[in-house]
């Protein structure tokens, strides 16, 4: 096979990023694969709004089975979970490889699909569903498969990393760093898949999948996100040489292996610490390589555009040389146990308590951590003005069992002097 | 083929690190794979020497012909230029496939060891020769196949990066901290290869050929180390807000491009100027994907390991799937011209001149500079208690081309005000 007929479902902005890439750099890829990838088809609901992209007029079409029928590479870029499943099980039971972009439709249904994908010979590759900037499927898969590995900690929600360097570097409440990403399109008006954690769950759970061989249920995985980051944290956290980042985190733990989605406090100074706007990092360690960091834009059409037809390409390259499966889309390694819940995890922690200024107060507070075998590493009060008020005081503790800290904050809670919720953030000193 | 024999000649520190990690992560490959690969043969000169490692004793043999005939995959970690190229032709000529590390045989003999594997239709990979703990080939090649290439920046010769972090961050004289280099086993004793920068280039001679689809000659790439590099002008750099490093940079510019390689300046802030140590990190610039950066170590046994096998695996999956040249070890694209001469490249320069404290001085300089069409951007004469001595003056240009500024260098130099040879560092604004 010396050609390739690409056929794209839903030319929304990464569709037509795809298709105006695919003719751009048409030369350059067919030199690289010694193929022609032609854009054959591209189906939409709409497809008379303008798109900004010249097409041949028989590309456009409202016929999706069309595009199922005539392509030899299906590329769904529709997104969703309901219609995106249905179309991208039906060209796997053709026999079809399909490139996706959707990780909410692989962390959620991943296993039915790659079982499809399996039953049927072919492959489903997707790139573009973590960081589309930054080969990091690839790397983890292919590059990285030597290696046992340690421990992944990824920026993967550019929205999120957006608002919490607009609050780090201009003081910007969350509210309105908020506002000013979805006036720029970084949010959504509804925000709550970003700024709630759920797409860094998406994305950390394929990440974790693919490195621990295991498909991970992402309701398993504790997710938190931003909305309780004040910029008294951000202050805080900076004077104790911290900056607050949200992290999806994969380890290895012994043989088992924990996957949780919430801020972290990391240190100043570190490269992931500088990793700031909407771009995304991902740090993962292995044994043999050792510490490797990868940094990139993490969606937008182009970027995501270069992943999607990387995908193609890989796929284009298994159709010439009839070696489908050649990388699975995913192996059932089973070679890690469980994953383990959240209380079983270790952590070190900041707490912010604001308390009722009067003797003891520290007192109390240090008793019922010691009684939980928690010990206190930084305790700061800063000073303030308005005496009236409740003051904040600022612990960072040692190491512990998230089920100690949680059993201690319990108990602080409730005691008279402790004034509104207690902010409880996990420090990751990235050793 | 559900095992491969995997066949490693040259029994020394990555030799040993690849048999180590084959054994000891074999479960792990086997999983990732459906594959069995096997150490099969590992020939040395020397085959005494302990290497604290348990091998089946029929695995160890002086004669390299053994393996090359009974091994499915050759590896060579040898080194060097003379019989590494005779091994790898051999096993090429044998139709057998290769990994080797070695990127001094590569940048200076590429072409005819692509063109052997092209004939034979077999494959060479060569992900360990450049930044073993970074999958920037592979990357590269693949992850990034869609995309033009505009630049590439990189901090890939790790003995450098530690010798300019330890003059920057402890203020060491160059020669202590080569020293301190040598002591660690990060530099050889006769450290050439590694602070001239040929290492470097022959690193961003197989990156640029990969990116432009050319390969480079590195006799023909401007290569210059880091000797020069004194500990005042890590001091005015840092001053004026940058951090000296050495780069191997490769350029789009129009249809041509240029290859290079000499100390940079680049701005403080920036992730480039926080990879320090004996770590490597690359900048790619593509379209569509944008700016993606890689981070990790360069070379060490494990680093490098995980590289090699990488490869191993992949020709392994290769001879599976009887697809071998899949993915071309090197396509020569032809997209691009000439490689620019020196002369014809523009960047921003920094001068520092130890000049007479006379009146006139500034005056002298900045004549010759005009009259070669170079605008000072910034110039700053440091004070000094010592009257007798010549004062540096530091002069920061905007962009012009470097014929231009060498010739007012050569006009300079020889004002009588002017002591010592004048300094140039180069600066990239990583825009």
């Amino acid at each position: 096979m010396k050609k390739a007929k690409v056929g794209i479902i839903g030319f929304g902005t990464v569709g037509t990023g795809v298709a105006s890439c695919l003719i751009e750099n048409s030369s350059i890829i067919k030199a690289r694969t010694g193929m022609d990838l032609i854009l054959h088809k591209i189906a939409d609901l709409d497809i008379e709004r303008p798109r900004g992209i010249v097409l041949d007029k028989n590309i456009l079409t409202t016929d999706l089975n069309l595009v199922l029928e005539e392509s030899d590479i299906i590329v769904e870029l529709i997104g969703g979970t309901t219609t995106a499943k249905k179309i991208i099980l039906k060209a796997l039971q053709m026999g079809k490889p399909v490139v996706t972009a959707n990780k909410a439709l692989l962390a959620k249904h991943g296993n039915e699909i790659f079982a499809a994908a399996e039953k049927m010979g072919t492959d489903i590759y997707y790139e573009a569903s973590v960081a589309g900037g930054i080969p990091v499927i690839k790397s983890l898969r292919e590059g990285l498969a030597a290696n046992k590995i340690e421990k992944i900690y990824g920026i993967l929600n550019g929205t999120c990393n957006y608002i919490l360097t607009q609050m780090a570097q201009n003081s910007q409440s969350f509210e309105d760093a908020l506002k000013k990403a979805q006036e720029l399109g970084y949010a959504e008006a509804e925000p709550s898949l970003d700024i709630d954690g759920f797409d860094t769950a998406h994305k950390i759970v394929i990440l974790a999948s693919l490195a621990y061989g295991n498909w991970i249920n992402p309701n398993n995985v504790y997710t938190e996100g931003i909305r309780n980051i004040s910029l008294s944290d951000i202050k805080y956290a900076k004077d104790l040489g911290y900056t607050i980042k949200l992290f999806g985190i994969a380890k290895r733990m012994n043989d088992d292996i924990q996957v949780r989605v919430h801020p972290v406090m990391i240190p100043n100074g570190t490269i992931m610490a500088s990793i700031n706007e909407a771009n995304n990092g991902i740090f993962i360690e292995g044994k043999p390589i050792g510490g490797t960091l990868f940094y990139g834009k993490g969606a937008g059409m182009a970027a995501t555009s270069s992943a999607v037809i990387a995908d193609i390409i890989d796929i284009a390259r298994n159709l010439k040389h009839s070696s489908s499966r050649r990388i699975p889309c995913f192996t059932n390694d089973k070679h890690y146990g469980i994953l383990l819940p959240m209380e079983e995890i270790d952590s070190r922690y900041y707490l912010r308590i604001n308390v009722t200024d009067e003797p003891g107060v520290i007192s109390k507070i240090s008793t019922i951590l010691g009684k939980e075998k928690i010990s206190i590493s930084s305790l700061i009060q800063w000073e303030t003005s308005e005496t009236s008020k409740p003051v904040p005081i600022v612990i960072v503790t040692h190491s512990t069992y998230e089920k100690n800290i949680m059993k201690a904050l319990k108990k602080i809670q409730t005691l008279s002097i402790v004034h509104d919720k207690i902010n409880l953030i996990r420090i990751e000193d990235l050793q």
